[in-house]
């Protein structure tokens, strides 16, 4: 099974089993909203594509673990929207968590996922349990502080802030936890994973940098311009537009250059190709054109 | 070494490890600001009881379970304070996390010390492999949806709910999580500890309606009434001061009865004796007198 169609699979399972009886529907529902319909999945996606590069022989707990990212993503995103953050109105081209179901839910909703996410590595590395703990204290330390997202979420309540420990925490950190927990899944070594992870998740903050500054809102679903809005550091302004398109393609040629001789590297480097094409916006082909 | 102190140390160290060259610092000043200084602590010292009555034979397991539940509560708390829920603007005497440090770090604050929670049960589970995954659950059901704390909150943010679903998920689940978790960590049957967890839990809850309605605000160290002001299920509402009095009372002697007989009862006993005075309103011994 592809990792998309198993990802899809995994959360949703994971997010029937909060709609029973007994539990507040609409906490149900807006963990439902926050979830699907999804965006790109490239967490989970990146995940199980490394942990099939290294044999996938606990596919599971590779599918928990991807999974569980992917929510910690979501929940990220819900709190991020949060009046008191980028009072984000959208997200993913409908009403952001807090919108939909008011703004004490969104804080529950983003909560609720978070535990979620440790409660299906716990479940599936129950018949893996000498794995269980470097999956669990990957993914908790690329969410947590003093590196995770959470903290990179904190630089911006910070007077100052340097771009690249910013970014590394609030977005390449996920990145690395993908690819070294993919590894840690499947019992393969992830020491030469996290290279990959650091320069993908470099890639994907660079990108979203350009993004902002030069896609329109009906492309990405999301109101632009939100980092000088909110004065946060981004490439655009500290590189210059040229200098962050080439950053970028820096990062795409490094992050496959760094992965490991492997029967998946093919698969894995395809998907990194067609992220960066996704990713580039139409207006970057206009000017190239 | 005590089960306070015990608790303490662990505390001590999980906060002292956010607080590193490379976070940012204002977050982990507001861990501390939301750990420190200490409440009651009556779930660790719970657990760390259950622990010692179960053999205690994996002491760092017990102690990390112990502080991840009360980091788990704190950051409810932390939560529970911000503007869209309770808007409180004291907590333990001083100003709530969010008045404190704003609006933002708070959010982030709570969803941090959720993550830290799970990461020092992990890390401390990676001696224990076996006992991770059932530590875990526990903890992570207690907390999550369907039934842990967040949804127990998010029974609020429904048209109605049934005062025991409510207090069950909001209150009463940290405290089974608490007797079952000391349990499992000491690699003994959790089953019969589960009854213990339930009625100290409910105890607590209806002590805090009780407080809420008759305590002043310099005894209570938060704002009083707040059931009413924020239209919430309330035992002393639905069966009167007397009958709220006597409910408790019953949930102390059943909680004392469903202690399995083991060394360490007689400890245990003694801290639900001397929780279920200090929890009693002073005002109560007057009105007796």
């Amino acid at each position: 099974m592809d990792p998309l169609t198993r990802t899809e699979q995994t959360l949703a399972a994971a997010v029937a089993a909060v709609e029973v009886p007994g539990s507040p529907p609409r906490l149900g529902a807006a963990i439902r909203h926050a979830v699907f319909p999804r965006g790109a999945r490239i967490r989970p996606r990146l995940c199980l594509s490394v942990a099939r590069a290294c044999g996938d022989d606990a596919p599971e707990l590779a599918n928990a673990a991807g999974a569980a990212i992917e929510l910690l993503h979501c929940a990220s995103l819900v709190h991020d929207d949060l009046p008191c953050f980028d009072d984000a109105d959208i997200r993913r081209g409908k009403p952001s968590v807090h919108k939909a179901f008011g703004e004490p839910l969104a804080v529950l909703t983003g909560d609720a996922m978070i535990v979620m996410a440790f409660e299906i590595i716990a479940r599936a590395g129950a018949t893996h349990p000498a794995r269980l703990a470097p999956v669990l204290l990957t993914i908790a330390r690329s969410v947590g502080a003093p590196v995770g997202i959470t903290a990179g979420q904190a630089w911006e309540c910070e007077p100052a802030a340097v771009l690249r420990d910013y970014q590394r925490a609030k977005t390449g950190s996920l990145f690395v936890a993908a690819t070294i927990a993919g590894a840690a899944a499947a019992g393969a070594d992830p020491t030469p994973w996290q290279a990959v992870g650091e320069q993908i998740g470099e890639a994907y903050q660079v990108a979203d940098d350009i993004r902002d500054a030069v896609a329109d809102e009906a492309e990405l679903g999301k109101p632009i311009n939100q980092d000088i809005v909110h004065a946060r550091p981004n490439a655009v302004h500290e590189l210059g537009l040229n200098g962050a398109v080439e950053r970028l393609q820096a990062l795409v040629a490094g992050s496959m250059a760094a992965i490991p001789d492997c029967p998946g590297a093919g698969e894995l480097q395809a998907l990194i190709m067609s992220e960066a094409k996704r990713l580039k916006p139409k207006k970057l082909d206009l000017a190239a054109a």
